[in-house]
């Protein structure tokens, strides 16, 4: 595909960067080319631990992989509270900006970060994997189906599991000085992102959060959910919990059509994902059975699908450094939107849980 | 199992009529023995139409039906707003209840009806089918597991339909002067059970409903939503419509496990029912896929759910008439708490969409 592939710099060894570095290294256009830990010994046994080419550049600072002029992109996976600080440095030294999600604590934050991508020429995307995966393009095809699905009323996103006393004392995602927005910026990203990918990306009008958030300690969210409303009627719901069992499942109904599935952010299995769509069924004569049921549709997965992502983001990097191409709008308009209601639903809280009106 | 069936009439030939006349033709303890119109042409047409007897007998009045000695018990399908005077009449004639769903206007309206029924010693059941299928005992048995459920933390309900315009100019649940609590009464009064149901009947603390209800012209209610909170930090959610494709989906989580359903219902197939759980599934090492799936449990069905109910109600009020047993007190409770929140989420959405206090 790429000649010359994109060369990534990881910074940080995070748990995350585990799979992301796989991705980078299945990704036809991409290999990892350096690691850079605070320790130069953590970033060693990470390279050994995953597989690296043994010419693989290792770093015990961030800053050092950061002046390395062989490095295309950087992925990280740094802590949400340490994004702004790395991932403008990233930009200002050149490199394009593969970055965890939450993208920032607030949209105020992210701002920041966008206005160093452009000014470097830049392109950054956010590390939401399942929007890459074929299925997704599958599922927004049927969503986009006027005679199949019809008109979108409502998307219900669910995405809990329940954290082990271990992650709730000592994560990372319950720290407020490292990742403060906690479940909401965590698992709340991904339902926030699957409504407002559902919805194409139109912004709700206002957002409420459920009057039941649940905080550590510390103050940081381990449970809470939201409702956004559309000016056509539109409704989406939220919900999104470290204090619950494992389940991700997300459903879009529209006039005609309802789309359904309940692995949507990690499918059951990596080389084929499945969902379920319904078109008018009905009920028979009596009321007492379906005459037609949700069919399954099955989609082969060739590659990963964080390893689609990678090829996406090394793909976009690929046309600015060979092609001289402007960086891409589409993933940082998408990320900024995720993270704009991201902050509303915080707002909503502090607000008593009125509506908060979004201003794009 | 009965030696003398409980002898039923129906007032009132509405579509579900025909549906639960079957029903009570099925149940071994239970038989049509009148159907009353205030027509008795449309009666007699009924009755033939429907296989009954030929001894059936057939009442142009529904005032003459209840003044058969011969009849035990009533089943009533007529709109919500006759509910009252009909469902009052009927225990004032000493004849059991079994009254579609729902079951009043108001829970004030249902108080009165349950005062006639208590004075009277009659039985009182509501004709919610779903929660008679002997799969919905299976599914209780799994939330009530605490090694493999856990302990319930939220649950989420959603039936929709789309209704075809001739529903939407003329069916009784758009009209303020028949079922003037519309698809919040019809639609939402499963969600609202399917959540009740699921944390055994325990009434939420508040109740608060979404912003974005539709009303239609005359003020009926074509769609909402509500979430309900609990004082231990469960939350529910539940969305209803008459104007989105035919979805009924039904999600429980608990602590260590996931309950999900998505014809709750109306099951898929009258003879066997299913439903997937989960318990404490994780992810493969580096988070790509599942190591344990959902399991799919598929339930035999070999009466019918609406013929359950009626076995169930008949043998009420056979313990009632042979052995002098008290009314049963379980049914009406389930009815009237249902109604209670029912009347919650409209009140919460006079208040301006403010939470509502239940006070059981």
């Amino acid at each position: 595909m790429a000649e010359i592939p994109i060369r990534f710099g990881i910074i940080g060894c995070a748990e995350i960067a585990r799979k992301v570095s796989r991705a980078i290294q299945l990704a036809p256009n991409a290999t990892v080319s350096a690691v850079a830990s605070r320790s130069f010994d953590k970033a060693a046994n990470f390279a050994k631990a995953n597989g690296f080419r043994p010419d693989t550049k290792i770093y015990g600072s961030y800053e050092s992989l950061l002046d390395d002029p062989d490095i295309d992109a950087v992925y990280l996976p740094l802590p949400t509270s340490l994004h702004l600080k790395w991932a403008v440095l990233t930009a200002q030294k050149k490199k394009h900006l593969l970055t965890e999600k939450p993208v920032a604590l607030s949209v105020a934050e992210f701002d920041q970060i966008l206005k160093a991508c452009e000014e470097n020429g830049v392109q950054i995307m956010d590390g939401t994997m399942w929007v890459h995966n074929p299925r997704t393009h599958k599922m927004k095809q049927f969503l986009n189906d006027k005679e199949q699905f019809g008109q979108l009323r409502t998307v219900n996103s669910c995405f809990t599991f329940f954290a082990d006393p271990d992650f709730l004392k000592n994560d990372i995602r319950v720290k407020p000085d490292l990742d403060a927005l906690g479940a909401l910026g965590d698992a709340g990203w991904y339902g926030i992102r699957s409504i407002l990918w559902a919805v194409d990306y139109e912004l709700p009008k206002t957002v409420t959060a459920f009057r039941n958030p649940v905080l550590n300690e510390a103050g940081v969210l381990l449970e809470c959910g939201a409702s956004l409303l559309w000016a056509d009627g539109k409704i989406a719901t939220f919900h999104c919990s470290f204090l619950s069992n494992l389940t991700m499942n997300l459903t879009a109904i529209g006039t005609l059509g309802t789309l359904h599935l309940t692995d949507f952010i990690i499918p059951y299995q990596e080389h084929q994902a499945s969902y379920t769509s319904s078109t008018k069924p009905g009920f028979n004569e009596l009321v007492t059975g379906w005459v037609q049921l949700p069919s399954e549709h099955t989609v082969t997965v060739d590659l990963p699908q964080e390893a689609c992502m990678v090829r996406e983001f090394a793909s976009l990097v690929a046309n600015i450094k060979k092609n001289g191409a402007q960086p891409d709008k589409k993933w940082p308009t998408i990320s900024r939107k995720t993270q704009l209601v991201l902050d509303a639903v915080k707002a909503s809280m502090e607000k008593g849980f009125q509506p908060v009106e979004i201003v794009g």
